[in-house]
């Protein structure tokens, strides 16, 4: 049996040119590339390579199919969106080496890491996250509300600027009104919002607003919402563009 | 005057198989390019390039620097290690616009995103990060100790991972001890934390501890730091490698 390997590949938020040279080659490499449709949608498969297709929903039953396909002998990629360590693919690969076969663990099994949304969010209005900055996933899908309200609160109370990643879904439009309130009551209605629906991609939608004046009815599980800390200002343009949105360097 | 442009690059962690495709365009296309000398010192410069190399400690001059170019037409890159939105150049850039000609609210300024530190930190040990998180400078040049200390403990009671950014330089080797002081007066013991010096380098250095156990000597300001939340874990291996840690995508 040759050694297999599995990688999970981190393809950034969506355009090719965002995609690191070490993602590109890992992708190369495979033999097999497995990952949630609209990811693999993105890729041009290579003679030879088998792709595997799978819902959205089903993370710990694609991370299997990896392992079990790797432990085989397979050359595998994982793919998945931004970077794979963050709320996304890579913690389900080790939660089902956790509670999968001995042999697992000596499996070759690397991560390529990639631009996650945040970052694509931040590039594209400014520098929001240029200071001490959190990111919390709503989706309560894998914790209780508790505790994503609690994290919320004490965010605000550290002042943080925060990202918040997974903040609606049809299945629970509801978080992100939840969620602003919880910060409204800690931070000043002026504080900059950035509502980043698909950065980078053909239908990018980018809208720069207040936490007293954010409407959530446009924001869905494609978006990255961006709330600034005390310090985060907008900066108004000569040209009628858009401001830029900064997080300065320094605190008192 | 043709119409100037500045640039905020992204070059990733160090090596070129992590810099984006579009941060090479980005490169390609600039008549200057400026930067703290380390970062400058990757680049190939293409025929006719000017570089501009400067110290580690002149982010605002080097911003100044380069928007005066850029305002007077010339294709700027200003280049950053990791992501310049995060504890780099990109804020740089916003401060110098703020207090600078009101012309220079007029200028094309883009920032190009990158792969951050704790991202490659986190991809070479497995998915410390795949729960809520958040990223704190220990730099006390720009920010009071206190105002450290405070996001510190708010951190650690909102069971966040924690990546620290500039954990020791030599004017400041303690920073390090006294956060992790804060932390262990909250953390349990056990908890993995991550020592990755240099991550992506030759001379890469990663060392899995516990908060415990965790020896601060070692730690410079090349190195990420990424100390658990209760719930990351460390896997152990069956072939003697060192374990991966990573955090579960879900919580109770």
């Amino acid at each position: 049996m040759t050694a297999g390997r599995l990688t999970v590949v981190g393809l950034g938020p969506g355009p090719a040119c965002w995609v690191t040279p070490a993602a590109t080659t890992a992708l190369a490499e495979a033999s097999h590339i497995l990952g949630y449709d609209a990811y693999v949608a993105r890729l041009t498969p290579a003679p030879g390579q088998a792709i595997l297709a799978s819902g959205n929903r089903v993370e710990l039953d694609r991370a299997t199919e990896a392992l079990t396909r790797a432990s085989e002998g397979r050359r595998v990629a994982l793919v998945s969106g931004g970077d794979p360590g963050v709320f996304a693919m890579a913690a389900a690969v080790f939660e089902a080496i956790e509670s999968g076969p001995p042999g697992w663990r000596a499996l070759d099994v690397r991560v390529e890491p990639g631009v996650t949304a945040m970052l694509a969010a931040a590039s594209r209005v400014g520098a929001p996250l240029g200071h001490d900055f959190c990111a919390i996933s709503l989706s309560d899908v894998l914790k209780p509300w508790e505790l994503i309200a609690r994290r919320l609160k004490l965010a605000a109370e550290a002042d943080f600027v925060i990202a918040l990643y997974n903040p609606a879904s049809k299945a629970r439009p509801d978080q992100i009104n939840r969620a602003f309130a919880i910060l409204r009551a800690v931070r000043d209605a002026a504080t900059p919002v950035i509502l980043a629906r698909a950065a980078g991609r053909p239908d990018e939608d980018i809208t720069i607003t207040t936490l007293g004046e954010a409407h959530t009815h446009a924001i869905d599980m494609r978006t990255l919402v961006i709330v600034g800390s005390s310090a985060t200002r907008a900066l108004t343009r000569q040209n009628g563009a858009a401001p830029w949105v900064y997080t300065p360097r320094f605190a008192k």
